[in-house]
């Protein structure tokens, strides 16, 4: 008898922040792996800004979600039956598995992680999309030099926290944008920042002008808005910005934000270039090899901010992530590993 | 005696377009020349978008020109009294020589030009700042490619036109975005580019669709705005960025419009990288050396246009910069060349 699985539905196109009825919550069997695939248990999903954008009818890097269908979420699991040579019971691995309780995949587009040598979670976090996200973009479209100031927005955040933590490791100097007084003493004081500010009490502007006084070099960008505004009104020469993300442009419900400031890449002869993880698919491997090195040496400070509840909790801790409620790579438990 | 020298002066910071009570009409003799300077009969004028820049009270890459300054202005003219080794009288010179009648200046501020090689209006366009804007900006930050799509805006301007001239020495298509069915024609027939967009009777948009069919290699932006925002939506990957100007926002009163599609960077792995001619002091001489041989070589066509009135009439002139009224460099004469 295969097992039950609970799945949840994109059920409408949201306008603004996802409603509950946005999603529905449906039951089917688990089903069986056929030749070559393998059925996972979920242990834990994924949360990620991204899936906002996944959720809308838009040509973007990524089909997205169709209505109806499971939502698209990376998640890590246990296989509980294989018919794939490289993967046995037992085993875990990580993917693009849904939002949902088990899924069959072809084990070709899993891949297999040590859950010795750092948690399911982590794998989801500094050890996957978000951690690979801060590496690629820091080090190959910011290549901070030693002695430069990186500044990252989000730095409380998945990738952010990773990003300030590279650019210490290039020698650089890291200050980070978060919310609150305590994502600001956990981004100094636990992830090694050289200073933070916090835009709920502070100016950014003016926070900018005390921690750079000679200008910004790199600016990674999570968030969009007022925040980019404030970066770009700050470079130094020759300053690269990284467009990673964009959280508090997700939701709107009119036009995108653009950076009114944008002119200082003229002033500066300065860039802002964009990306997404998948397009250094052909040295993904390289980057978790090195952040596997420097997770494993302690150089590497990896934090998860897991959500208890099981699936069903799906839609509010998504929600999470847009309210800035989350310190570190939010994630889901979906179910015990047992 | 001296000469009487007539200048344009800055009278008041202007809000959106210059009015006449921003600028003041002056009278004072036209000076001697010390050691080592040189005193210019101004010919040309060399009317930019920059100016408009230069007039208000901002930080940027050079300093705002004072009120009650005479107004920072390119031009052309004949050393008329030398005590400069290297300049003689009847000499034909470049410089930043102010928007006046007569200049005394270090004579090693200015550049000798040859005006049996190209006119004086053409030194201030093709030759001159304009042409190597096109040139460095075009082949430093956009390096088109053979077969690659390169789309340029204020395309019958005097840095547009050059822009796509070159892209097309490169083996790239050129698309022009400009304003009228006239200049259209221009770009097209007189300046060889493949294809043309009139935004003020077309949707950009559509044309860029039709004309862009695997999107857009290169785009150099002169305009910022609307138009901006049309090629942003249209880039193909790993697209270039060049931002040059946003004559379409530098009258705004209110905030300037930031490219709201700016995330197609990201989707795109693009990037936008700004510049300002004078960051290629360096590799001027090289910029002046190919365009003198590309223009005497007969494969660029260099046009100007060029107002008539005298001295008094910079005020206007500038304007018709901001009215898209020019084809071509816009350039006026001072005094004959007699």
């Amino acid at each position: 008898m295969s097992a039950v699985n609970h799945q949840i539905r994109l059920a409408a196109r949201p306008v603004g922040l996802p409603k509950p009825s946005d999603w529905s919550y449906t039951e089917e069997p688990a089903g069986e792996p056929g030749e070559g695939e393998v059925l996972v248990k979920i242990l834990y999903l994924s949360l990620d800004p991204a899936m906002r954008g996944w959720m809308n009818d838009a040509r973007s890097y990524i089909a997205p979600v169709g209505v109806g269908d499971v939502m698209r979420a990376l998640a890590a699991g246990r296989v509980v039956a294989s018919n794939h040579a490289g993967l046995a019971v037992g085993d875990h691995v990580t993917g693009l598995l849904g939002a949902q309780e088990y899924a069959v995949v072809s084990g070709d587009a899993v891949g297999k992680i040590d859950p010795e040598l750092a948690s399911p979670p982590t794998y989801l976090g500094t050890l996957g999309m978000p951690g690979m996200t801060a590496y690629f973009g820091l080090l190959d479209i910011g290549h901070p030099a030693a002695g430069e100031t990186v500044v990252v927005s989000g730095a409380a955040g998945a990738v952010g926290g990773v990003v300030g933590q590279l650019a210490k490791l290039q020698g650089a100097r890291a200050v980070g944008i978060a919310g609150g007084a305590e994502k600001c003493r956990y981004v100094v004081e636990e992830l090694g920042f050289d200073a933070a500010i916090d835009y709920k009490s502070q100016d950014v502007a003016e926070g900018l002008r005390e921690h750079c006084p000679r200008g910004i070099d790199v600016y990674f960008d999570n968030v969009g808005g007022e925040i980019l505004d404030a970066a770009l009104a700050r470079l130094a020469r020759h300053a690269r910005v990284v467009i990673c993300g964009a959280v508090s442009q997700y939701n709107a419900t009119g036009a995108m934000r653009g950076p009114s400031n944008y002119m200082s890449l003229l002033v500066n002869h300065a860039s802002m270039t964009g990306f997404v993880v998948s397009d250094y698919g052909d040295r993904y491997l390289e980057g978790v090899r090195e952040m596997t090195g420097w997770l494993t040496a302690g150089k590497l400070v990896s934090r998860e901010d897991v959500a208890e509840g099981g699936l069903e909790r799906f839609p509010e801790t998504l929600l999470r992530l847009f309210e800035g409620a989350n310190t570190g790579k939010l994630v889901l438990r979906v179910a015990a590993d047992e």
